[in-house]
């Protein structure tokens, strides 16, 4: 047995206070990782909010993790005590099903959030299955990675599940936490990059960040002008956009993939995307495989998120920052 | 100059009556068909209609042609006067975009309706851009094939356009002229196949037409009794559908293509697609390449509609039995 010390909510958009808990025998296949650093993520906002009714009190928030391994099961064969590693939105898997055994764990439906049903990283010590836990290249500056495991690995993935080719054109729409990553991966894999935003003096970060251009997004007649133009458009934002403005704007055969969670329904027309055939989809982070070849990524092309830090024990008045909408790009508490 | 001897509607609605003619010398590129045979496909109504403002009038109907090269321009060196060929919803293409130059001529923005601009096959001949023409293989029943060109053309395309594995799960909405179409391709290209009807008394034809399951789709109990088991589901219906409830049936990476021209928005709901990673998207047709791979398919598979015949003649009690919808399930004009 050893004690957790950890920050919780004991209740919808509650306080976060001093925490404790115990944690039993580690599992064979089992991981307990130091947490250095802990990146705050909007959905540790949202579950804090128990905006999504699925938040179970104590609320022990966190789930960009970096630290180091400080005990693993018997089983664990592929990391070591002492190697530093990263946990995002996942903490287990079935490891049995067709999702599992094919390599897409992050859509297995007994997926165990990290942070749902066990407690996540805002803590010195979070447990995680070890298919989970993915190891940190050295290359990789750890003081930032944390928002890579879950904001970056979102953004990440449809290059990757849809064969997005270096020859294509990418639009961002929304350029905050998700967005600012989304720039920054899709110019390291060779695509021509717009950015989408309506921010005031978000024109010279995006291009910072490695947006080609910046298409103000309050401006109808931008928007317009790009008809046609993009093989894919990731959505960040978490609102009801026009999204059938934005679907005039994809190419032949193109995709309008929203990451954010946008809860009021799609209203799309179909007949635009029947005569140039194109897709709208979804999807959430990413497999252990897709985050080890997107951390393998980053290390190489310097990908990693424009931070501002908290001590972990500030953590209040890192959630209130993140609250106000004035984080630029990512918070991470550092322990 | 020669005389073509159609059959044409001269105002929304109109009956349809002979219609007489001439075409001018041919292009270099151009080939003319002595047509045999003219399938009626439901856009043929919908072109009468002008439901979609686009239809000029004089109007010739009939885009699913077969049929003998009469002539050949100059320039056409991969069809001999004399061979049997087929003609589909495009007459031409631009040739020279990155659709076209891609081999995805049909998404090509400027081609060029074989009814709209040009007249069609309810006609002794009709002419067309000879990359749109597609020789019809020996082993292929002509008498039966022009639907083939449109309607099979349509629901084929997602197979190849999407890598659909044989290992998959596919559904069919609606069994009529498309839907007994998909069931029969989706059979032969090896996958586990579902027909979704409300048809009375259309259960045994979907199993004879190669479904091995048929769901009744005003039954919601029997719906949601098929939750997470498609790879694919091609809605064949142009009537708003409970899109949310077919999504709920899709395996995580799972597709809901839409091939019925639905004019209502979809309403989508996107948590559920973005926990299982989810594509909605719709198709028109098929390029030329995939055409020669349909037929060859629909050859080797023996794959084509069930047909009612009509003499060109009666062209208008033709159109007049597709109205009423008792078509099964599909109507072939013969000269």
């Amino acid at each position: 047995m050893s004690t957790v010390h950890a920050y919780a909510a004991s209740k919808a958009n509650g306080v976060l206070e001093p925490f404790e808990y115990q944690l039993g025998a580690i599992g064979p296949q089992e991981v307990d990782i130091a947490v250095e650093f802990c990146g705050i993520c909007h959905s540790d906002l949202s579950m804090l909010e128990n905006a999504w009714g699925m938040t179970q009190f104590p609320l022990v928030p966190g789930h960009e993790v970096v630290g180091k391994v400080k005990a693993a099961g018997d089983q664990v064969s592929h990391l070591s005590v002492g190697e530093r590693v990263g946990l995002g939105w996942h903490a287990g898997y079935c490891m049995t099903c067709d999702q599992c055994f094919g390599g897409h764990h992050n859509l297995c439906s007994d997926a165990q959030p990290t942070i749902a049903g066990r407690h996540g990283g805002f803590a010195d010590t979070v447990r995680a299955h070890s298919a989970s836990v993915v190891k940190l290249p050295d290359n990789l500056n750890a003081k930032k990675a944390g928002p890579l495991f879950c904001g970056g690995m979102t953004v990440f993935d449809p290059l990757v599940q849809f064969g997005i080719s270096p020859t294509g054109r990418i639009g961002v729409i929304g350029i905050g936490g998700l967005g600012h990553l989304a720039l920054k991966f899709a110019r390291a894999w060779g695509c021509h990059v717009t950015a989408f935003t309506s921010g005031e003096g978000k024109e010279q970060a995006a291009l910072d960040f490695g947006a080609h251009e910046v298409i103000n997004s309050r401006a109808p007649n931008a928007i317009k002008g790009a008809t046609g133009r993009f093989d894919l458009l990731l959505s960040t934002v978490n609102v009801k956009l026009d999204w059938n403005s934005y679907i005039g704007l994809l190419k032949p055969r193109g995709r309008l993939h929203l990451l954010g969670a946008v809860t009021t329904p799609l209203d799309l027309n179909l007949i635009p995307m029947m005569f140039s055939q194109l897709s709208v989809s979804s999807s959430p982070v990413g497999s252990p495989a897709t985050m080890r070849k997107m951390l393998e990524f980053a290390a190489r092309h310097d990908v990693t998120p424009v931070t501002e830090h908290f001590p972990m024990d500030k953590v209040n008045d890192a959630m209130e920052h993140l609250r106000s909408g004035k984080a630029r790009y990512r918070i991470i508490l550092d322990r």
